[in-house]
């Protein structure tokens, strides 16, 4: 809870940081173009979510009752096939943007559908809003697994559309600073031809552009791709050139020890979708190996696998399960038999993934108020609802504090690259 | 979402519900002091809070990294023994209170402290601000387990304490309705003498006053009852007198069938309380065969062994626990040896869980909107934040979006007993 004066550059990157009591903080403080924040104000690191799916936003908190093939065939498909319609794409992307900077989410990677024309309304809805927006136009061209209404006719048209969605989202008026990025985004291997992948590979070699989907995500997918293949997710995916730089691999709770090495090797990065995980994944991701072994990783809320738009809720989430990880679940077994001994992860470290976790996976320069970094960053109202903190808590207490109790309600302004792209202080 | 006109009576209870379209409606709709509802707004029953300690919010979201031992010896104990200072008291409990109403909790079972005069404050404050509050005065006077600094000197003095306090909150100013009642709180059984125990017991039979203790919480507190009873926590409850009509029993994960039984054969209940169970219980409570028994059950956020003051948090939780219990939580154990089936509530089961289950546990006449019951209600403002509900959602859709995307910033105004106790609608 320091008293700290950041001087922000034009390109919205934090300049300086200058602490209470300097020479610095003085001239900085003295600015005409100086801007207070009240005192019962905090400012933390914007968060990024690391893997959600805008167009299915309108089913958040539905249907997840239902098992993952009824989930995808009956609720899933039918809705994603609507975003043809790139009006309703509009309508849905603005709500969903918006909501998500209401929850401190600054920046954004995500799943889009099949369609051009509406992914590309995502990308530039996320730079009207200033949202740090990575947008993956969704590649799949498995006949086997994909609906006939709902997939790319062969390899070579989802490569084709591929090509022409990263050249559209590079050229997009207003993004000449890069907020908005395409990604390259094969669904998930099953749904994707072996000539796919191989091609979508080169493509990412050729044009330097982010990969993400999803990897070992349940038992199911997991024994199907090793069918298939006779390879786990990341060496096939690494086979394919897949398994790059920042590339992001969703849920990858089935990942194994080797598995998790490649991933460290290439510079690639789990995104940890907690809640989600609960209703569709059948297990944990053992969250706290992947910390100490130091694999890239963020949080994820999956939108709509998980039902919550907040990266604070999946957080508490993380730290929850990773609990339950750790002491079992089952009453009736012995505590011995229960458990995974020493699965936990603190609070501190769940905002660590929401923050610094989620940027460094996807080789961005943010995730913490420092200089160098750009300036994404939440003023929090402290003494709303839940949120207590008080002037003798230290850093650790007051991060607890802000993981467990920080809803949209306390985050009343809203920074990316230095803009305000949120202002509910008054409100 | 039904068109729906309520008669409340002077003692706030529900006397009619009409639906659009008949004569009563058409009554009701034309009395001049009908209140009408803007149509982005509906009403849901409010919701029980089955388990909480008032005097542990300063420190929700604090600590729960901390073994249960330090948790209670270093920060609880401590904590508690603070609120021999009655202007201390008054002002968490305001605040508390004032919290809980805001997040949709019309009805509260407290654990205060062992201290008369600001346990009765909480009961007063539960009166000024209109929660229905079951208060009780903490008794516990086992000197192996309790500080020096915070105990009852001896069985006697803690059953003296108790008796008076019984008496004050019934005679409190503003309570003829009996909107706050004192509740018989015996700590936990390891807390507490023999004598004391039996005292307490035969006080609840002597005042028919409710009880409240913890039990079969961990592995620990159930082992420890087992070596100094020979019984397990229900037998030896019920051996004192304590398992009775509205006896609600905190956590309860370690019952096994025969304890349930017992406690279905009594009409006690149990307070589920899945966020805080993942720090300190070692499992989950199998809430689904609570359910299939019939046993009586609602929600408790155990505050602070859970951080959040939330019951809809808590219901999202329970279901999500439900389903990492069935699914199971290690991936590197087989589909097969990991989870244990049927183990699901779904996000319906929930909502009842946290509106009639908790009304049902303490035999009150509220929980749905029904007429008979008292009008304990909560206004939800559609189109904020996650919550979308559509004209075409069916009530089971509703319901699930509801538990999925309600805070405190949805529910724009509450009734306890026919009474606004909050209005934020223009907020
Ligand atoms: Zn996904
Ligand atoms: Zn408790």
């Amino acid at each position: 809870m320091e008293d700290v004066a950041f001087l922000i550059d034009e390109r919205g990157n934090i300049q300086e940081r200058a602490v209470k009591g300097g020479a610095l903080y003085a001239a900085l403080s003295a600015r005409e173009d100086v801007r207070r924040m009240p005192s019962d104000s905090l400012l933390i690191p914007g968060v990024t979510d690391l893997h959600i799916h805008a167009p299915q936003w309108p089913q958040a908190g539905m249907a997840l009752d239902e098992p993952l093939e009824r989930w995808l065939g009956v609720y899933t498909f039918p809705l994603e096939s609507r975003y043809d319609d790139v009006f309703f794409a509009e309508e849905v992307y603005s709500d969903l943007v918006r909501t998500l900077l209401e929850n401190g989410t600054t920046t954004a990677l995500y799943f889009a559908t099949i369609h051009e024309e509406s992914s590309l309304a995502l990308a530039r809805i996320c730079l009207e809003q200033g949202q740090r927006g990575f947008v993956g136009l969704v590649a799949m061209d498995n006949a086997a697994l994909c609906p006939p209404t709902y997939r790319h006719a062969n390899a070579q048209q989802a490569l084709d559309a591929t090509r022409r969605f990263i050249a559209a989202v590079r050229a997009l008026p207003g993004n000449e600073g890069g907020l908005a990025q395409p990604v390259i985004t094969p669904r998930f291997i099953p749904a994707c031809s072996d000539a796919l992948l191989e091609g979508l590979g080169e493509l990412a070699a050729e044009t330097g552009v982010r990969v993400q989907t999803h990897a070992s995500e349940s038992d199911w997918e997991h024994r199907h791709v090793l069918e298939r293949t006779g390879k786990t997710d990341t060496e096939a995916l690494d086979g394919f050139g897949l398994l790059r730089d920042a590339t992001v691999l969703a849920h990858a709770g089935f990942l194994n020890a080797t598995d998790r090495a490649r991933v460290r090797a290439r510079n690639a990065a789990l995104a940890h979708c907690p809640i989600s995980n609960a209703f569709f994944a059948g297990a944990a991701l053992p969250v706290r190996t992947v910390l100490d072994e130091h694999t890239r990783c963020g949080l994820g809320t999956d939108i709509s696998g998980g039902y919550s738009p907040s990266i604070f809720e999946n957080a508490r989430q993380a730290v929850v399960t990773s609990r339950l990880l750790e002491s079992g679940v089952d009453p009736d077994r012995s505590p011995g038999e229960r458990g995974r001994p020493d699965s936990r992860i603190t609070f501190q470290e769940a905002f660590w993934l929401a923050t610094r976790g989620g940027a460094e996976a996807l080789g961005t320069s943010a995730g913490q108020l420092l200089p160098g970094q750009a300036f994404d960053a939440l003023e929090i109202r402290n003494g709303r609802r839940g949120l207590r903190l008080s002037p003798t808590d230290d850093a650790e207490r007051c991060v607890q504090k802000i993981v467990c109790h920080v809803t949209a309600e306390n985050i009343v302004r809203v920074w990316v690259n230095g803009r305000m792209v949120v202002d509910k202080a008054y409100n």
